[in-house]
């Protein structure tokens, strides 16, 4: 990992040079909230995406994964308030109409255009609205609409997730910027719900490519808010090149510093979707240390912060560490119960297996924090990982009890 | 499977002859509430268990597992309030003096006599209280007790969980009845929480195995609560013989009807941990046809069942079909979105993947039932599967952010 140092930068997928945004309400959302955002490059740049890994995949993941393949994108699109997911054949249509508007307001080809939905499962989409909203964002697009954008995609987020980085690398700053939204239907796999990263660093398309993929592997892949993975998930880079110099591919020397900064970008993201979880009161940090392999860390990691168990203790301020146990226990991983060492909101409360004792006190002042970190080494090798969640509350149920109508 | 017809049975496990039970408060539980169960026979007797998988075990089945594995049984203890779990050496001492107490009281080897803990992780028993709970146990065993044992295993449960049947094979009648406990921590791997199974059929050891073998597998092992596994999972099954009659190996032909018997009284156990799962309001049956295998059924139906976005909808009332498409698309199972059926709650919702129109009034009517199928449909192959949850409500987050304090 390079050690380049960031600066934080404003404005989302505006702040690299190259990208203009926008973020209207087309009536898609009852409640007026913008709902379409648009997001544009000067010409077709190198790009990259990952998708959902879902068989139920939705159309726009579908049309979406067709005209990134050539490792070219020019602008994206995406409507909250609908997935546009389980709608079949037509759904397909809406999806490339999208693209087609798109291409028509800004001229450039259909397949230029990515598509992202997000909201309610199987209902079609007001195609009127849409396109009146696509066509109102064109005519938008503005240098430093980012933060605007993010708010478009949002869907039960309470807070809009966008974040920037600059760092200079030989002498040239470059940015790296980025939105997301969450906030249930949360485990991604190999993409989280919708996460745009744009950077004016002159990436290849391979090379963002191999940026996104790693900085995603470590970063929203290592997410969950409640073990759901969504039909409609995707993760975007695209690289304007507008800060200027050579082509940098990967085995480039500053390939380094741009891939560092996209995963910081994508970690700082993921991290944001986890703090607004649906209902959640707290971030939580799982490290599992001392596995045999990064496998099996990933895979005690997930078992903890998936736990609605400890996820309700937590909630509770309640240090049940016990449940942390279980969790390990049931992951699979290849576990010595004689070796686990667990440490829960920084105290220590297991060791060799057993219960340690330890101040309840202490621990309740350490659960009254809004991050709350559990740490298992098991002894065992050189395996590590760490999972990012939050707690499971009232307000889980009452969001999700309540959503659709 | 045997088409032999099932009568109901009274008393749990004092249902079936040649068992004697107790159920006495030790003071475990700080309510004052029964928590030591006490289950003999009249002399070791065949015997089969099988019990978590998880690598944390707690000294309780580690010893247990030790106990059963000549095939005989004398008794079986149970203490609830406390799980014995991450208890280290000493908790071992403590599950093997729990052992020799019941030997000492009853006349029998340690080794014939089972122990099972549940309840709070990481706290050493109370063994004052465990050993003077034993001694009253033993001296109050009781031909009809067999609903008090089953009322001093619970631990958050809010009914006792007992049940049985007779049954007449050449020109016998049989009897085979049981307890269980739920209710938090219920993703039962090889064995739920705590099940205790007895019958009066002379089954062997082996025949004893196999029967407990085969109907776990489909009925405990086929539900959730919250996805978690408990580190002190068991299941155990003794036969008396009680009801005469030479000794039925699996060959025999009476062993399916026994068999059948003990697979319709763990059934009706693993439907009531279900229903009386932590906070629960309804019980969901999710039954999963056409895919290419059992296994891939199964994977889909678990993880439509521990979805928490399904759970949370049906908590609300809301036919948010969407969900459980998405839960088909995470699963990992072969999925051709086109081909996939759904219905909910006796509703079609979504046929060849795409959103078929239904009324939300009859859907409302549906999901006020306090039981919800939900049936998919993969049109693939032979493969079923039926796995049974329950609702996800407020009160779960409610019971599992306070149980420890």
């Amino acid at each position: 990992m390079s050690e380049t140092e960031f600066a934080f930068a404003e404005g989302g997928v505006t702040a690299p040079f190259g990208f203009m945004a926008a973020g209207v309400s087309a009536g898609i959302k009852k409640s007026g909230r913008k709902d379409i955002a648009l997001v544009v490059a000067e010409k077709p740049v190198p790009a990259a995406a990952v998708f959902t890994t879902s068989s139920m995949a939705a159309p726009p993941v579908l049309v979406s994964r067709e005209h990134v393949e050539n490792g070219l994108l020019r602008a994206f699109v995406v409507n909250a308030g609908n997935a546009n997911a389980c709608t079949g054949e037509s759904g397909r249509a809406d999806a490339l109409a999208m693209a087609s508007a798109v291409a028509d307001a800004i001229g450039c080809e259909r397949s230029d255009v990515l598509v992202g939905s997000t909201g309610v499962i199987g209902v079609p989409l007001p195609m009127d609205l849409v396109l009146g909203g696509i066509e109102e964002a064109a005519e938008k697009l503005d240098l430093v609409a980012g933060e605007e954008a993010a708010e478009a995609i949002l869907t039960t987020d309470t807070f809009v997730k966008a974040t920037g980085v600059a760092f200079e690398v030989e002498g040239v700053t470059y940015t790296v910027g980025g939105m997301a939204k969450g906030s249930g239907m949360i485990q991604p796999n190999m993409a989280t719900m919708l996460a745009f990263v744009t950077t004016d660093a002159p990436l290849s398309s391979v090379a963002c490519d191999q940026a996104l993929r790693s900085a995603v592997t470590r970063t929203f892949n290592r997410i969950t808010v409640d073990s759901d993975t969504s039909t409609n998930d995707m993760c975007v880079l695209m690289a304007s090149g507008a800060a200027g110099g050579e082509t940098i591919d990967p085995g480039d020397p500053r390939f380094g510093a741009v891939a560092s900064a996209v995963e910081h970008v994508c970690g700082e993201l993921a991290r944001m979707v986890v703090r607004d979880g649906e209902g959640a009161t707290k971030l939580i940090a799982v490290s599992v240390t001392g596995a045999t392999s990064e496998h099996d860390a990933e895979a005690v990691a997930f078992a903890i912060a998936n736990s609605p168990l400890v996820k309700t203790a937590i909630f509770g301020a309640d240090a049940n560490w016990g449940r942390v146990a279980m969790a390990i226990g049931k992951s699979g991983a290849t576990v010595n119960s004689e070796l686990v060492r667990i440490t829960f909101a920084g105290i220590l409360t297991c060791e060799g297996g057993a219960a340690v004792p330890f101040s309840e006190e202490d621990a309740a002042v350490a659960l009254s924090e809004d991050t709350v970190e559990i740490a298992v080494e098991l002894g065992l090798g050189t395996g590590d990982a760490t999972v990012w969640t939050c707690d499971l509350s009232y307000d889980y149920v009452r969001i999700n009890g309540e959503y659709r109508s």
